[in-house]
């Protein structure tokens, strides 16, 4: 598949420069030019700064979830290649004030090791940082070892609550512990039925066979745990909610959001057909459910698969899940339910 | 590429049942199962009933822009398959009051003929509803025959000016002179890269050499008015430009909203890029550029293209293009800009 840029050496650089001319009055490129930040940074206001590095490919996770009520900047890398540690060091520059901040990590070898070498960095300058590791994929570790999981789609609820919470005014070591109790809650389940171009080599990247979907692939093509026959996606979806639940039980009465994000290259029409059975299989236990998300907000390329993640909140939680923000490209939950 | 679905008999119909339990307090199946409408009417207020009936297999549209402020019912029909005249009807006697209803049709053969039978079934029985005509793509009739041309993704900004009105209490005649008003000030050229695959047939929608882009390609695979070579995308977006600004010139200094829509299987990395490029050149020509929309919204499956968009909005269209709405897939604009 062709893709649409000028070179490969400024597709990361012409994509900023598009979201920054887009909506200039959330968003501003930073002084480092991989950094997008929020247009008025608060953090002279004691407001702890929420920031993240991560390799580009992805959008519109995690540049265009930056904004008021959600992350302050993202420091953004080569396409699926994390930002150096100089480079987030900027971003932390551009936005830490005296309350500090938290350095999101969505959990890739690159990720850890220059966003824990970018938090040292910063230490070295008097800036509080502390970085928050995400991991939320059930099928790149076994249950006991999440802390060895991958990230995946299901971050997106540490990103909005923990930015509500920091808009509100919460202290660090607050959100430190708010988002790992956010984590405990979230689990992901992923399915891969075609793989995406990579724009840097124009080769797929990965093959499948046509009457075989993996199960628990990785956002850059990391293995899976196994691979199913294609078959009515009933009977895939019960499977994975099955699986999910397995290692995280759900009991009956506990509200639950159900977040459906295609990986880009599925319809919403599959999207939505995906939800109604995850939706079905969880009414049939008695779990209620909140309004959800579905759509493509974690991407690789133009991938076929989608991935289910459940999220238990407190009150609390759903409350700052609902709370209104300004980021140009995170889907706006106030607006979906009454 | 594999589809996830059930059967393909039902894909319209698990899709449906998927949206309406996502989003119970805002749509609801109606008591036709094709007819998606919001779950509280307001057309016994008075106020004009606004509708479309198309194909689905492009969602987010138009299944996804019913609710408060938006459209009142979508008539969903078979996979790229106009509903027939009868649903069309259903969905019109359920929504629509003594003010009458505005039904939508986005100039499509099947559709326009469906639509317009309908409608004369609804004058029968003495409801008074007024089908407007969407077109807005250059690529299909040349300048002067506009009304031969084929509705595209341009049709979006109809959806929202006209159901923000309805929903600020306008009359069906004036609705009907708005919308034609707004028809007039937009138009959209598209591209596309590589094919969709059909998830009838299973087949791949048409091909096209690996180093060639077909230009002004319709949402079906429709034939487009000529093909290029690949190269960077500035040159692209350039030639698509002036072909836009040849057909309908704007004047510097004239607020012009672009919409970059994306055709499904193009990332956001891309139409972002495509932004920047679009907003370059419309800059330097002096044009003002109101907040964008930029996604992927009419799309033909996991096609890999997009749109661009040029609507010259008067003052009150852009008040009623940004007011708030309960569409659970349209973007909420009040929220992108300050």
């Amino acid at each position: 598949m062709k893709k649409l840029f000028n070179t490969k050496g400024r597709m990361a650089d012409d994509m900023i420069d598009g979201f920054v001319s887009a909506y200039p009055d959330i968003v501003v490129r930073g002084q480092s030019p991989r950094v997008v930040r929020r247009k008025t940074v608060r953090t002279k206001d004691g407001k702890v700064a929420l920031l993240i590095g991560n390799g580009s490919g992805h959008e519109p996770i995690a540049m265009g979830f930056v904004g008021e009520g959600l992350l302050d900047a993202n420091v953004v890398g080569d396409v699926f290649a994390a930002p150096s540690p100089d480079m987030i060091l900027e971003g932390i520059e551009e936005v830490t004030g005296d309350a500090g901040a938290i350095l999101l990590i969505s959990r890739h070898e690159g990720d850890v090791i220059n966003g824990n070498a970018a938090a040292m960095m910063a230490e070295d300058e008097d800036l509080n940082v502390r970085p928050l590791l995400m991991y939320d994929d059930i099928s790149s570790a076994p249950k006991g070892e999440e802390q060895d999981r991958r990230g995946a789609a299901g971050t997106m609820f540490i990103y909005k609550i923990l930015g509500a919470a920091a808009e509100a005014g919460m202290g660090l070591d607050q959100l430190y512990t708010l988002g790992e109790d956010v984590r405990a809650r979230t689990r992901t389940l992923g399915a891969a039925v075609s793989p995406g171009v990579s724009p840097l080599t124009g080769k797929l990247m990965f093959t499948l066979p046509e009457d075989e979907i993996y199960i628990g692939m990785g956002v850059h093509g990391e293995p899976g745990v196994g691979r199913r026959k294609t078959g009515p996606v009933r009977e895939l979806v019960s499977y994975m909610v099955d699986a999910l639940l397995d290692d995280g039980p759900i009991a009956a009465g506990t509200p639950t959001i159900v977040l459906i994000n295609g990986s880009g290259g599925t319809t919403m029409m599959e999207l939505l057909t995906i939800y109604g059975e995850v939706a079905s299989l969880l009414t049939t236990r008695d779990i209620p459910l909140e309004v959800p998300m579905i759509g493509s907000y974690s991407t690789t390329q133009e991938m076929g698969g989608f991935s289910i993640s459940l999220f238990t909140p407190t009150p609390d939680m759903l409350a700052l899940w609902q709370a209104p923000h300004k980021a140009p490209h995170f889907p706006h939950i106030d607006r979906q339910g009454e």
